[in-house]
């Protein structure tokens, strides 16, 4: 169990790696490098075991290759959960191999229900394990939050954050088109749901501030809408943003440098752009670990230069 | 795969059993009878495998005992998460066992994320497996989904029903008490955001009606509000709602009765206060699985006299 509060983890994580780069787990096994595939092979019908090894081998390979450039993770669940036991398996091992390397770790997977259940959701997602065979693991230090269900489905999280040092992101604007249609709507006084949800959250931070000003409870903001992303900057401000969004969702570093406060507050992800490098022509004929370091020292830059 | 619209074999299972009563499988190990747990313990680092173990000899005998009196059930998918990958192996199991005595099951999961993301939760919690081991095991019936990220966070799995005549039940108004904050928030026109999600949801159901006027696209409704659902059931005529929060909840059959249009189009979840009825003063002395029989009669009855 950690001991200090996790805002301030995750700040001086960003500061020691002087970047706000998160680097996003999403594996996808049809775009693994084939120095990996070629050996574990999972086709129709074929060994779903070996296919969920070789995503463990290419996860575990890049956080070696991230791990001495960021201080963040978000290990995208539902790509591992795509494969079953074998998958949450693997999440674990991730997990595992992530935090060994030093490197705060946040499961984005967006879960959220009434108390009762949400209690259960904290307990699989965000703390530490206590039990049997899992006992020596150590849970994620952070976890993503859906809002729709309110306060006491939240609650929950906040209550093992509180008790484990550890730290939420809950949903307020989303980086997808579709978010438009309920998190823009209009409320009677004319705030758009988006920011409704900005409120509530900067408030539920409120028990969770660190020493740096910043509360365990943050927020998910996308990078594609600046003029969102900068209003609530502005409404939120001991909150700290999770910016999904940039490289390849679309969001420039010049959109998410509106997500900081004092160039603090905010982290940036990068999934695909980063650990699928070895797809971008930029990097063609690179070992594929080299096209990652790169990816990652080049995002590290754009940021840095966007920021500063 | 099944081979008929998912609302159509819904619909068809509640007037075989004469009941759209469905029973939620939330097991909890300390609530468990002790003939179970006698023999399998989970304590603080104890063995994890026997304690989920137990929760799946405790479903499996469950099921057996309801199979015959109702024709859904729904599995709550965080109180199996919360055991990591032990728990999902068992949630499969589980899913086959009430596969197996026919009954249509419903994931609740409550997943959402953008529309990439997305695709891999419709496959690891709707989609019959296609790998390896898991090939032979069927996937659920259907799925909860929520709302907050729009459109393409919920597409994926409307694409997943209409490829293997699945269902889902989006988030619309949930029964628990803090969902007001976000949910009854008044829009512009004097809607609250719980209608124009509601109204959301009907548009999306339209590829997905069967031939008995329902679609394969629902909605959660909790029974806790009776108003709410009076107004959802006029405004969503299509929309079969999945009704949580009789029984244990509070929410009394004469509430649940504003769920139906012409006595259809709902289904009506208690988990707990069926499959741990051992607990209740009123069937003290009995054994446990004649506990579960008596309390989905009397459940069954409740309901059946309220829509009649």
């Amino acid at each position: 169990m950690a001991d200090l509060n996790f805002a301030d983890r995750l700040l001086a994580a960003v500061e020691t790696k002087g970047t706000p780069l998160c680097v996003g787990i999403d594996p996808v096994y049809e775009s693994l490098p084939e120095s990996i595939t070629g050996h574990k092979e999972l086709n129709d019908g074929e060994d779903l075991e070996a296919g969920v090894d070789a995503i463990l081998e290419f996860c575990t390979k890049v956080l070696k290759v991230v791990a001495p450039h960021v201080g963040v993770v978000k290990i995208n669940s539902a790509f591992f959960e795509q494969y079953y036991s074998y998958g949450v398996e693997a999440f674990w091992a991730v997990v595992a191999e992530a935090k060994a390397h030093g490197l705060i770790v946040i499961n984005d997977c967006k879960r959220g229900d009434i108390g009762n259940t949400s209690e259960r959701y904290a307990k699989g997602t965000l703390s530490d394990p206590e039990f049997g065979s899992m006992e020596e693991v150590e849970g994620p230090d952070a976890v993503t939050v859906a809002p729709y269900m309110g306060e006491d489905s939240v609650g929950p999280f906040i209550k093992v954050a509180k008790e484990e040092d550890k730290g939420l992101f809950v949903l307020v604007r989303t980086s997808n088109a579709g978010a438009a249609a309920i998190q823009d709507a209009l409320l009677q006084d004319g705030t758009p749901v988006y920011q409704h949800v900005g409120r509530l959250v900067e408030k539920w931070g409120g028990e969770l501030v660190g020493e740096r000003g910043f509360s365990s409870v943050g927020a998910v903001v996308g990078a594609t809408n600046p003029e969102q992303l900068r209003v609530l900057r502005e409404m939120m401000p001991r909150t700290i943003f999770l910016v999904p969004g940039y490289g390849a969702q679309g969001g420039s570093a010049k959109d998410v440098a509106l997500a900081f406060r004092g160039g603090k507050g905010a982290i940036i992800n990068s999934s695909r752009g980063i650990i699928f490098a070895h797809k971008d022509a930029k990097y063609a004929g690179m070992p594929w670990e080299k096209a990652v370091e790169q990816a990652v020292l080049a995002a590290k830059k754009e940021i840095g230069d966007a920021i500063r």
